[in-house]
């Protein structure tokens, strides 16, 4: 089955957007076998999109759009595929009476432009957005003679992905021949991507049958493989294989063999010793913090602790004397250890962790140059300290500096 | 004049590989006031290649295709090309020469595979290829009776960008009527994308020459305005009006008139009235200061604060009193309060802000839900807060809630 995904809105077409929500659609097709086989970006304009869902229907069984199912003049998704089709929109009560209810609940006056979200493709299905105001809509349906599935999702990621993983897989699937993908996500920390290539391909290039891929990030190595096959078992056991043998080769390297995020890591490992931690961030200033709160149920072991920017925090909130920040400087070895054995203190936690560092691109001189982070974890009885250079522009530094930090953590904890 | 970008190459249809050229192409073509109206991902097969081009040659003037041009089995970008047109590819003696040259440089064998990258599409003239072995082509020919722009390039980056900087650009320039293309880009906080359609689109619509998007984010709107025009005053004249009368109908909602984030336009507000900020965020977790601190130069009005995700800590780094949350619970609108005002008093800066809520998808009560968040702003004198129910996932509650603050705060400093 070839799919074609179809990404709506001018500014796609522009030189500062591009579509990433076909990423996600693309892994979870893969999973049930479909492959993608074309992906068209195309702008608000009503010619334009029919001419290009015309397109797809002529050389895809399943053609998926995103975006344009809004209220906005410029919203055009449902009209494009009527034209394509040569059918006609029908408003539907139901939506139009939720809606209504939607608005009520959060006190908005309903528009005459908010009703065109009601209109469905006559024999379309309503596919319900919890998570939005704009429904999507499932088509099975004859074009030019074959049978083909139209597929109509709202644009924002979070309410594409709850709606393809509830309501649309399963309907996939029902239709779809039988095929299976097993895939396998291994995440590495603090790892050059050529090193860890180098250690790991005598190993994957005897796995012909498997797809590998390796991707780096900030301190991160995504290790992907997928291998399909007939039966899902044995699609299984050949990535569990290769899995464990470069799980092997790599040792402790590796943090996660089921791709969850370095900060979910730390808080399981966390939780699951009965500790807490504390974190004192300087340069990055509350991006560890966010990564570790970003996780649901993070507070069972991350208490909080202080974003300290100015020399007077530091000692205000994480009890570094102010004779040292004079002696050695805001970013040095010595404050991170202060500011990583005080947070703890002050925060009665397990754990404490100091960052200070020059995130660039101002400010830095040719003894502390932008990139210099310095990363301490203290667990009371003793300070581990890390100097580090890292290259690239202010996002880049501080991500890799929350890296780091969480991965010390980590091999504090292992 | 129309473009279409064509991407080239199996791995651009997995789920962790995109085209990111063609945001650099559109830049360029953009200056020189061309519009691209559609891009296309397409796989390494013939086949589906040439159905491309040829959807391409159909709907637009300028056909530019990225990748497909190397020696190997599965480049086949130039075969393509010739089936689509129903033309031929001539073998090159020159390119033959080059390759010869450049192989016997490098001290490579040449395989038979190599000498296609020799093949030349009938008419084409050859793009020199300085950064690598696959020369690309120039087309200017006529498809099912109207001219057509053909343009071949290679995929790499590094090879793209100078070869249509030097070659294509000027190229294109001559045979296009002069246009200029002027774009602003306004940004609006805290107001439903539909209510902010409904009240500029009785403006924007009288101006058909302008090209009007509306993108809506967590709390955030942005309205990008675009005009075409033979000289580059009048376009952006035409924005400019355009961008002071939507200005004028959403008054204090529009944030910034250049493209900024909003936590930049509040560290200018700071400073330009040299004042500080500092934060206690719970349910944000470090969001905000994450936010504020991305900016380079935040530290010059932006002091730090804390991440309170603990009772303990909201007393221990706020000063809220241990009773006030037993009475009225950690997600209140007086904790809300104590927190800005604490750890403005703490952080001796002029502003404090205080962020408490549920998050979740865990830890909603009936009388305190998921999406329940209060934000306060105090200044010493007085203290404002609201309380807001916000509809999403984890990150969009998260999102909204710093998006909230940060309005808040800036309307404290207009």
């Amino acid at each position: 089955m070839k799919c074609e995904i179809i990404a709506i809105g001018s500014e796609l077409l522009t030189p500062w957007r591009q579509d990433t929500n076909s990423l996600y659609l693309t892994e979870r097709l893969n999973q049930i076998g479909v492959n993608v086989t074309f992906k068209t970006i195309v702008g608000d304009r009503r010619k334009d999109l029919a001419s290009a869902i015309r397109t797809a229907l002529g050389r895809a069984d399943i053609v998926i759009t995103m975006g344009g199912l809004g209220p906005t003049g410029d919203d055009l998704t449902r009209e494009a595929w009527a034209d394509a089709l040569g059918t006609k929109l029908k408003r539907n009560a139901d939506l139009v009476g939720q809606l209504y209810a939607r608005a009520a609940q959060r006190r908005w006056t309903l528009t005459e432009n908010n009703l065109k979200q009601a209109d469905v493709l006559e024999g379309a299905e309503v596919l319900e957005n919890p998570n939005g105001s704009a429904p999507g809509q499932w088509l099975d349906t004859v074009y030019a003679g074959h049978r083909k599935l139209g597929v109509l999702l709202p644009g924002p990621a979070r309410e594409i992905k709850p709606m393809f993983d509830e309501q649309c897989v399963a309907r996939l699937r029902s239709v779809l021949p039988t095929r299976f993908i097993a895939t396998r996500t291994l995440k590495a920390a603090m790892i050059g991507e050529s090193l860890c290539d180098s250690r790991i391909a005598p190993i994957y290039t005897q796995y012909p049958d498997i797809e590998t891929t390796i991707l780096a990030g900030a301190g991160d190595i995504q290790i992907t493989l997928m291998c399909r096959h007939s039966s899902i078992e044995a699609a299984q056991a050949r990535v569990d294989e290769l899995a464990s043998r470069i799980e092997e080769e790599l040792d402790d390297i590796v943090y996660s063999s089921q791709n969850e995020p370095l900060e979910q890591i730390v808080l399981y490992y966390l939780e699951m010793r009965g500790v807490t931690l504390s974190v004192a961030e300087s340069c990055t200033g509350g991006l560890l913090a966010q990564r570790l709160t970003s996780i649901s149920g993070s507070s069972r072991s991350f208490v909080g602790g202080a974003i300290v920017y100015s020399n007077e925090l530091k000692t205000e909130f994480a009890e570094v004397p102010e004779e040292l920040i004079e002696e050695r400087g805001a970013v040095s070895r010595e404050v991170a250890i202060a500011l990583a054995d005080g947070i703890r203190r002050r925060c009665r936690s397990t754990y404490g962790v100091g960052i200070t560092g020059v995130a660039g691109p101002m400010g830095g001189t040719e003894e502390k140059p932008v990139g210099l982070v310095y990363i301490a974890v203290s667990d009371g009885a003793q300070t581990e300290v890390v100097e580090k250079n890292f290259f690239g522009d202010r996002e880049y530094i501080r991500t890799y500096a929350t890296q780091q930090a969480l991965d010390m953590v980590r091999r504090k904890l292992m």
